[in-house]
């Protein structure tokens, strides 16, 4: 196990009825609040009013900027960061998933930074960390991200298409309220996103050289077999409270940082997919199922027994000796299934992508680097061989 | 799943070498600290002057305060509190277990009372929360207690032979230094003694009426299985860093709060063994290990579905249609195997305990109320009749 940091300190309040009190927590942080959403289903299914209302009880001015796309931009960004100076704003509050949450982060620490200084070339670009940010306040409609816990953004340039992480403390939300009620009315193509998106979560921490790693191993495994468990039902059952409530719990937890403790993660199947969301605009969490299975089959040999454990630790299949690639192929082959069975692609092909920017998307992702991911050290040539594997 | 709300703010610091920095955090939160420990172990192994030798350097005044006992005692804290007011001290380190740690979260709140109050009448037993106390720091030395990155302390009354509980969020560490390497020197008993207090933390947490918590009991079992897995290997290999890793991270996420959310947790148990630990001095952790079986044996009737699915996915027991007492009573007897094997003893009589005095202890713990516990709404005869069960 390796030396580590933790801390977990956003306030998250769970439940039903919590987003009745967001004016009380905003009011703790500040006077005046940029309410930042994304294409308003929030105000089709009442939300919107319920957010508004609690503020202006608690004496909360609102400014209000909507209009986050999923992949969110960096033009919305500094749009924002201009709005919040011109108008004084004192924090900023998120209603919405993954890609208003991040918008919002980028905006409360684009807000202060110097006059003279970009928010994409000096810091996205340079990895530097933003040293201070407006407060952030989350009510969350959509459990994926994770980002409602933790430090990350991460956002697409409109201009030249690069799609970008970048983390800070300052970042962290101070509070996220989230109340699984609100999540009844997500389309099944969305839960099902947002679910392969909590498992590729894991999975990126899961796939680790690091040894004596068995507590967060185990950690790791129960989450995902509660997401095997729960996610396929909550299609069949869009309005039960307990298992949207176990999704978005589950969500959370698979982000804040806490299951990667003591062990190097790997990323390199988020970068990957990065790549295909800033060309194509394919939904995160569909190209996450697509990337992982193409990623597992082509990285296994790197580590054999790890993924002797993940087929029969969290896909029960039977151990056998002396069966080993069968028994990790079975593995990797039961996941697909599962998201197929979750409605997703699990090929490039039926989204209509072809192999024509395999080149590119790989150079881009490598700009600047040597290798991506610390399972398998990817270089150029193995991208384009696991886009080709996801064809 | 129930309404919740989740933080776990203290800055944890996790691994070799990390106790070098001790002054450094220390120093952010003040300039004049209470270094504040137990009966001398952190001299003999060179934590003591590793940690002096790093408040030095970093600049910060030091008063010293040691002598805390197993089972910490409220005169150390009114001794603390005094010391503190006369010295100026503005924060408090506690190096130590649970009980140095327990002793040093009532001293930073104790320093902070309005001068006519005294803290055990007007906060303890009245279970009346702290507003303010010093900021309080953590170097860990024993896994078990958790309460390096939690809320609560349990104290007792030396001259009353109570033992109570308290929790307040201004009590929760601000740091806790967690360096595995100096749990090598605990004696074998000791470390039995923090594992089966690690367990208990979670199987109070484990045994609820609250139904659809399918991701947090996954997390318990994955905890349990752990405890269960590295404690028998560190008994054997005291030396070995990544055992005492795995023990020492999940000793504090067993108690940090996030395993029991959404659900109604029990700690009927602990009140039975705070009692037996008031008049008795038992070791904590080695009165758990005695009370849980007795109180699983007089209990599981209340919910056998729950104690199945603790029988056969913890302990493996193989499930069998028609045979639920069966599956339920070899679960907690090879529970009571495991602690046995950790060399505690299990029963009150092995420690040269009667039952002269269970009524009296059932009724100190239901003293003010008419129940104690969730899963089971024990009664004064309950307790006696548990009591009688651990002979």
């Amino acid at each position: 196990m390796n030396n580590f940091t933790f801390s977990s300190p956003t306030n998250v309040i769970f439940g039903k009825g919590t987003e009745q009190d967001v004016g009380k927590y905003v009011k703790a942080l500040g006077n005046k609040v940029l309410l930042h959403y994304g294409g308003g289903s929030i105000k089709r299914n009442g939300l919107y009013d319920v957010v508004v209302k609690s503020l202006q009880d608690a004496g909360v001015e609102i400014v209000e900027l909507g209009g986050v796309v999923p992949n969110p931009r960096y033009s919305k960004i500094k749009e924002g960061a201009l709005l919040c100076r011109k108008e004084n704003v004192d924090v900023v509050l998120a209603v919405g998933g993954g890609s208003v949450i991040d918008s919002a982060k980028g905006i409360a620490a684009a807000t202060l930074i110097e006059e003279e200084e970009d928010f994409w070339d000096d810091y996205i670009m340079k990895k530097r960390r933003p040293v201070k940010a407006l407060p952030i306040g989350v009510v969350l409609t959509l459990p994926a991200a994770g980002s409602e816990t933790n430090r990350g953004i991460v956002i697409t340039n409109d201009q030249t298409q690069f799609k970008r992480s970048l983390g800070s403390d300052h970042m962290i939300p101070k509070f996220a309220i989230i109340n699984p009620e609100y999540h009844y009315s997500l389309p099944n193509y969305q839960t099902a996103c947002g679910s392969a998106d909590i498992i590729a979560h894991l999975l990126e921490r899961y796939f680790t050289h690091t040894t004596n790693v068995d507590f967060s191993d185990r950690l790791l495994e129960a989450s995902l077999r509660t997401m095997i468990h729960v996610a396929p039902l909550a299609l069949k059952n869009p309005e039960d409270y307990n298992l949207r409530a176990e999704i978005a719990w589950c969500g959370t937890i698979a982000h804040n940082g806490i299951l990667g403790k003591g062990r190097v993660e790997d990323w390199g199947t988020h970068s990957l997919q990065h790549e295909l969301g800033a060309i194509y605009d394919i939904t995160h969490g569909e190209g996450l199922a697509i990337m992982f299975p193409a990623w597992m089959k082509y990285v296994w040999k790197e580590n054999p027994k790890r993924f002797v454990q993940f087929a029969t630790r969290v896909w029960n299949v039977d151990y056998a000796v002396e069966k080993e690639e069968e028994i990790i192929l079975e593995g990797i082959r039961r996941m697909e299934v599962f998201f197929k069975d979750l409605g997703l692609a699990t090929r490039l092909s039926e989204l209509n992508i072809d192999d024509s920017k395999f080149e590119e998307m790989a150079k881009k992702m490598l700009l600047g680097k040597e290798t991506e991911g610390n399972f398998k050290k990817m270089t150029v040539e193995d991208a384009v061989n696991i886009y080709k594997l996801a064809l």
